[in-house]
């Protein structure tokens, strides 16, 4: 099928899982909407994250997308099953792959979770997991000073590493915990900090490679995947500043790409 | 859903797929038929697997499945299509799992496949691959010694080492390969040799737990998992010599499954 994947999110964050999708589904036309002007969600009601959302479902509605992702963790704990009733196309979420994924990985069931304060306080989490497998003992922790240090482009050196490290302090003393979700899309670009502080015994899974993983099963599985051969026509949206999102959109990409814009909701 | 889930394999390779299922999906129900007597089917014809493999899933009829898992990569390779068109319930092969995990890991698309005769042949594998990602590339290697091996118990060892290492030796030459999949359900029992044969450099794929992975997936957006607490009640049937097959699926399991019966197809 040669519509395009709608892939909306709360701002840059969810860029990680775009870059994930185009890399595993090449073929595939992907548009991008980031609410960069009212981000971050992580701390707002649920009411105010729906009502967002579904401002962003709707712009995407002119471009007759096939399938949804929801790449944003609070808008997935919040909206999801709301979004699934209501829309009739698949909507993927980033919760249930990465919980999934640390299933399969996980050896002692001991599976700990960093995300927003929303996504953390909503057990979306824990909730997936234990629906799954009842005798997985999760450790939840909201780690708020993570997005901003992102957005601002702290990504390695001593900064970096002091913030993690103090953010992830309540899980360095499990020392059983052989598996972590990274609850937020922002966090994927903190990994290797994240992996230096809790070392190497704990395998740490990212929401964007799973999700792109599982949306490639389930455009599989529902016969949906482009088949031809093209060169994509990828389209970006910002509801905040064009040259910021621009910025940060070429240099995580690693490559300029063509189409960004600035839109209102 | 409360129905079990049907698992189907040429003969007791599937063991490891349908281990990988329970413990990832410890609430559902599984129903193991392992065609023992006919196996192995890596060498027989297309319309013979064919045969066999209906055969299997009529047999499997009785028991109101909710979900068929080809757990062979021969039947899957030659049967697949057809089982998916006739069947209206969601059939999941172990090609497509282990080919979309070698995508997401592969950071360089040099992807090698091991497997029977039949599978490498049947050529499932690069279509798969290439039909998602046109750029990459595929060493694909029939291993016929490696299934009659883990049949006889081989599994570590001197002996081990040198077989698997004499049989993998076109690969080993492919410097830039960075994943390779085990292209069928019998060599995650032979993981830990292979890795020592191939180097850490090179991530190694089990179908099994790729399969578990995606029939979890494929569970929830079909609203097909199951919900509450029970003690699923695994039943396995084989098509040979009983006693041999409750020993090896005794052994793999860790204990005893109380449910294991000889049957004529």
């Amino acid at each position: 099928m040669e519509q395009p994947i709608g892939v909306i999110d709360s701002g840059v964050g969810g860029l990680t899982v775009a870059k994930e999708l185009m890399r595993q589904l090449p073929k595939e036309e992907f548009i991008y909407l980031g609410d960069t002007l009212r981000c971050p969600y992580g701390s707002r009601t649920k009411d105010e994250v729906r009502r967002f959302t579904w401002q962003m479902v709707n712009f995407l509605g002119q471009y007759d997308i096939k399938m949804l992702v929801v790449a944003c963790n609070t808008a997935t704990a919040f909206v999801l099953p709301e979004l699934k009733a209501h829309l009739n196309i698949p909507v993927v979420g980033v919760i249930q792959p990465g919980a999934r994924a640390a299933i399969k990985t996980s050896r002692n069931r001991k599976i700990g979770v960093i995300g927003t304060e929303g996504t953390i306080s909503s057990k979306a989490y824990p909730n997936v997991l234990k629906d799954i497998h009842s005798e997985i003992e999760v450790y939840s922790l909201a780690c708020p000073r993570l997005v901003p240090m992102v957005e601002q482009g702290i990504l390695s050196g001593p900064e970096a590493e002091h913030i993690v490290d103090e953010s992830l302090k309540p899980l360095q003393h499990i020392d059983e915990m052989d598996t972590l979700i990274l609850g937020c899309t922002h966090y994927p670009l903190l990994k290797p900090v994240i992996q230096k502080v809790l070392g190497n015994q704990v395998t740490i899974i990212s929401s964007g490679e799973e999700t792109a993983r599982e949306v490639s099963t389930i455009l599989a599985y529902g016969n949906l995947l482009f088949h031809g051969e093209r060169k994509p026509n990828h389209k970006l949206f910002t509801t905040g500043n064009l040259a910021l999102f621009q910025h940060i959109a070429n240099n995580w990409f690693g490559y300029k790409i063509p189409h960004i814009k600035s839109i209102r909701l």
